[in-house]
């Protein structure tokens, strides 16, 4: 599917933002970078490119639009949607992903990016069967190239079914449980915590307190050592010969 | 929600990502920035803002990532997944949008974004209550950090209900495609296509095929009155004199 991704820019402008596109594209396991009528020919000098760098190397200039999308089955361009008034229809990014990504599992696929000054002109739009924008606010619209780049192709590989995968740790056992709970009642009585008037009260407080917090089982040693060592050290101060 | 984001970058060492990652800020509808010990103090600079500058005017500098998450209620490391073995629960970042989003319906949250060149300490992680990675590929992992930034944000603004729209065009009226059909099997016919002999089952051919594209009603006049200029174009070059 990956393959059959072409990121094309047309007409741009800053070396540096097409190798930011080269990052995104190697980032998300795609690998085409086309380019029409670059502004500036050195731009496979582009220093932004890390790990970018083989899909800089490998990517392809075109004089047209046309040309540049030649092999593809589906042409999509991208669009902040200004002023203009489009003759396209415009999708969401969201709604667009999945429709990109069913069309290049079977063929190849055109992403169109305009110039940063410009984006798509009406004559590079009219390659396109529809336009789709990045659901930006309507205050900054605009994003930079690399960054638009990065989005889109984001949206295409991301897979919506993965959920939140809640950590499963081990809890701790009841007697380690217990066992914290008296020790933090014993320091919690040598510190002068607790008021002896409602001590039951307390200690049921403290347990409760602690079943709550369900703590992972790895986690038992380093809490029960810590209370171990302030008992300590609350004993063998009652021990010290005064100075 | 988007105001109770805050994006905070440890140690970032290149104002112009700070300027790229105010701006995707800015982009999605958010507003806070937050830099923990910057390298470059002179980052309100950063030409890579378009859009971006009231964010990072607004920026907020703090000495430690303790301070910089102090008021949030959920705090999330970024990771590009190493060699490092980490001590936190990593989710992708599909999984992870949601949480983030619903969390930041009623308090602020933290994504913690590490330096460019190593990304985030273990002291920096430690701060979080987990990590989430952006699916890159494992042959270049690591994202640029203005691009990570504006994907992470992207993920979380996302609506994951928009369809696509299908665009209802109204479509041409059946006199209209006739009309099509017969001035269509006229330009065949004056420009020799037609083999008399098969004509039936031409005319079948186009009339399906006519019905089957389905033409806006938009389109109509375009398509009629091109070919009626084509057969306009046939019997002028008849009747004209022979030079």
């Amino acid at each position: 599917m990956r393959d059959n991704v072409r990121v094309v820019l047309c007409q741009p402008r800053n070396p540096l933002n097409i190798g930011a596109a080269a990052r995104a594209i190697s980032n998300f396991g795609c690998s085409v970078l086309r380019l029409v009528d670059p502004f500036d020919l050195a731009f496979r000098e582009a220093v932004s490119a890390v790990g970018g760098a083989p899909v800089l190397r490998a990517a392809e200039v075109f004089g047209t639009v046309a040309e540049a999308v030649a092999d593809c089955s589906l042409v999509v361009g991208t669009t902040a949607v200004g002023h203009r008034e489009l003759q396209h229809p415009i999708q969401r990014l969201e709604a667009a992903g999945p429709v990109l990504r069913a069309a290049a599992s079977s063929a190849p696929v055109a992403i169109l990016f305009g110039s940063e000054k410009f984006g798509l002109t009406n004559d590079e739009m009219s390659h396109c069967h529809w336009l789709m924008r990045i659901p930006t606010s309507d205050q900054t619209p605009s994003m930079n190239l690399g960054q638009a780049v990065a989005v889109c192709l984001y949206e295409i590989v991301r897979e919506s079914s993965v959920a939140m995968r809640v950590p499963v740790h081990k809890a701790v056992r009841a007697a380690d449980s217990e066992q914290m709970t008296q020790m933090l009642l014993a320091v919690l009585d040598e510190s002068g915590y607790t008021n002896r008037i409602v001590a039951t009260s307390t200690e049921r407080k403290v347990r409760r307190f602690l079943r709550r917090v369900n703590f992972a089982a790895r986690d038992a040693p380093l809490i029960l050592g810590i209370l171990r060592q302030i008992l300590w050290k609350f004993r063998a101060e009652r021990t010290e010969p005064a100075e």
